[in-house]
């Protein structure tokens, strides 16, 4: 009888998904940064700037929305694509962004680097498939209250496809207590690295939804020896069109960007250090 | 400023929802059979011919499966509903089907009375539309770890498009104990209903997962006075080709509905009460 | 190697647990009732007067109050014990109350018929011990984040004392959505009663923590077949000094009350009703 | 009206605890090691030599073991607090003690310099108070259910009795996947230390139940700027009388407060670093 996963569990290597140039798996720290939303040409191009200047991997931004409330503003859909592929590469930095339905995956397809599958559609296994067979990397999020081995089957489905492509994203778990919006799940982040070959990054804005605990959680997950983190910024954050309050602003991404670095810099230094879970 | 459900909040009155004769919020409580999968023509003929015996309201039966793992049976798909719509026709039965994609829209319209968005899909934005859109009833299952607002929001999506022919189904929270795959939340089902003007529903086979705890299950929600129950049900449990330790056998369905009748009966014939929640 | 509860865990039949006259698990569906905080004696007087009127079991009533903050009003202690003593007294009715520290105990020995292990002490293992070894019959409250054996684990305690008197109530576990207070989990009372041999009733107000849900929930029990429910009710139930937002009026019990046995006496009138679980 | 928690809440400063001779809350970030349970004194020995050379703060063991199950190791008792104390008194290190009663605490006064509170009693109000009073240092650990602003009531049951020090413990909330005995809520631990004057550390052991986590959890909690750590540690974990999964041998605690100290180091060399949140 197969697993549920056999071609993402662990084998004796890592796998390294490249994206446009951005490397996640490879023993580094790769940063995503860009807004929730893409609202202009403008914005874009000065949250480009600064995520390339911070030294940050990837540029993001929302066109097609999920909003948990019909009435909340839904993004700029198909127009938003050129705003940022424009930006980033007048920054020379590779994107994501989020696929909704299958029918926006051709545009995506000629427009960016990456195809994120968020929280809400972790098991739309139409979705996943269409994303798939374009060959591009996939950076497939975990739900809410998505068990490890429930996130590895969705990846399964990417994989079945031929594509191994697949960055896995801890983003918050549901959790009771109201001060943060959700639960940065940093063990079980861990723990699918143990469980299976593909990268693991996390998102500390949708785990926390608060500016404050962006900074401290990106340099856990680095501390802890995960793969990257992908991190909503804005270049006047409170003016936000979605996600305000989880905004940070360009100079704490180039901040964090720094210490990321110092980090993997000061256990890279140590001969001992070994996080090689298996 | 507009609430996030400013169509699907309570009003002064409850909506009745009619689906192919079924009804859902008249005072009633409208039990749903069926297999989790359609397997096949003898299968069907024989569940829905006990549905209707038991005096079930509708036949429910899987034809596109979203499975966690890509290795389990996905359903017989499109040539799951010719069979469903044969076996309801006979037997006098609407019937309710789940889509995965818009794309299974179409299709489903032709065959089925009310189409089912799944607890995985429950903020798939682009299948609520397209399912909205064709003015059928809508069955709109509550995600494991999503709140009422967040559950109202979704419905909210389907009601902006004109459609408000939506029955509302609480179908088990996640929890942190294996016992049971699911918590039902019947506590959140009542709540819904004094939110909103759309009936409530529960599934007690996904809330949790155990043959043995269908039948107490339902009768607590006919007994506290929510719409109805969609119950897995197969000729021969043991056999189902998915979810089996929860499928009950047909001698159980009609048990189930006999005490839900007793008790509806009972309750009823109490002329203090009143279980109106305003 | 010895199980976690083997003293616990299910036989060949049910425990009867008899506390001052009232009877769990005998087939009956007992109702408790009475207030958060006892607060004087003309408001036990009322209350137990309503609570037998009713047909109530047992009175309830919180001496020692578990207050999650300091300032809150934390009961009148000792001196409330001769309140509850003699109302109950007057009203022919036995008494629980909640012991909160092993020192407390002996009082409670002398005036109650029942000691209340709370849902905050379930794992105080020497207070387990304590009230164990009194031989009273003991009300165990499931944790809002223990598992079932974690629960059956705690009440091992007692029984290995050589008191097999326990009763277990699940009261809500923590749950994501601010809109109950806790979540009722029926579905784990229902498997409680599958794993072990000892009554376990619910208890709806802490569970929901809305007035407007104890009337549906505590039906709802009954209906699935459980064996009680302690509800916690008020003559003037805006003037509770604690809990007041869960509380219900004397009127309301006696609605429950009634529904209680309608719903009971329906499922005993039929035949082939049987809610055996193994 | 009173908040719930006046004294717990922030203040312009921090509040710096000291337990015989160890420091929480100065910036630094300090860990305390030791045994799940103590077994023995050659145990003991063999720890407390390896937490001073590896530079740990502080020595911990369990003398009074709240197990789950009543048929699990229970703790050496009474007679513990002789071998820990002397075990620490050779290699010069403060000790810490879990309380489960009030009895317990007048020999803890008498052996140790911290006294625990477990999750199981984060509510027990009365063992709250009475190792409050002794004026000694209090290691209050949040229930697995707990939310933060219980955990800041009950810290403010301690500072009511006019005792101060007090060092909050995050030691993993309850979750849904069985691949991690809890969740860690580094999020939640760090927004404590936005509400809150008190220092606090996290209890990776508990938190993850897993060999593996300890380390990259433990420097994640570092990098994140939280005050310490308590990790189980064994000389020979596979023996370990109670939670051997957990346990890390001596070298391996060695070679995290190493990583401690490069992340420390690291973050304290950049000029512009500043985690304070407020």
């Amino acid at each position: 009888m197969p697993a549920g996963y056999e071609l993402a569990k662990r084998i004796d290597r890592s796998t390294v998904v490249e994206a446009g140039g951005a490397r996640f798996g490879d023993g580094g720290f790769s940063l995503i940064g860009g807004p929730c939303s893409i609202e202009g040409a403008d914005q874009m191009e000065r949250v480009a700037t600064a995520v390339r200047d911070a030294g940050g991997a990837m540029l993001r931004g929302g066109a097609y929305k999920p909003r948990t409330s019909p009435y909340d503003f839904q993004g700029l859909g198909d127009r938003a694509l050129p705003l940022i592929a424009d930006a980033a590469e007048h920054a020379g930095l590779p994107t994501v962004v989020e696929a909704l339905a299958e029918s926006q995956v051709p545009l995506l397809q000629t427009y960016v680097d990456m195809i994120q599958i968020g929280a809400r559609n972790m098991q739309n296994v139409p979705l996943l498939r269409a994303a798939a067979r374009t060959g591009m990397p996939i950076l497939l999020k975990r739900g809410p209250a998505a068990t490890l081995d429930e996130l590895l089957c969705a990846a399964e489905y990417v994989l079945l496809e031929g594509n191994e492509r697949v960055v896995l994203c801890e983003r918050g778990i549901r959790g009771f207590d109201s001060n943060t919006r959700n639960v940065l799940d940093l063990g079980g982040a861990l723990r699918l690295k143990e469980l299976s070959h593909l990268p693991v990054i996390v998102d500390p804005s949708h785990a926390s939804g608060r500016r404050s605990l962006i900074e401290p959680l990106t340099l856990a997950a680095a501390a802890a020896g995960l793969d990257g983190a992908v991190v909503e910024m804005h270049p006047e954050p409170d003016r936000s069109r979605s996600d305000a309050p989880q905004a940070i602003d360009c100079a704490t991404f180039a901040r964090i960007a720094a210490g990321v670095r110092s980090i993997t810099g000061a256990l890279r230094g140590e001969a001992s250090r070994c996080f090689s879970v298996l």
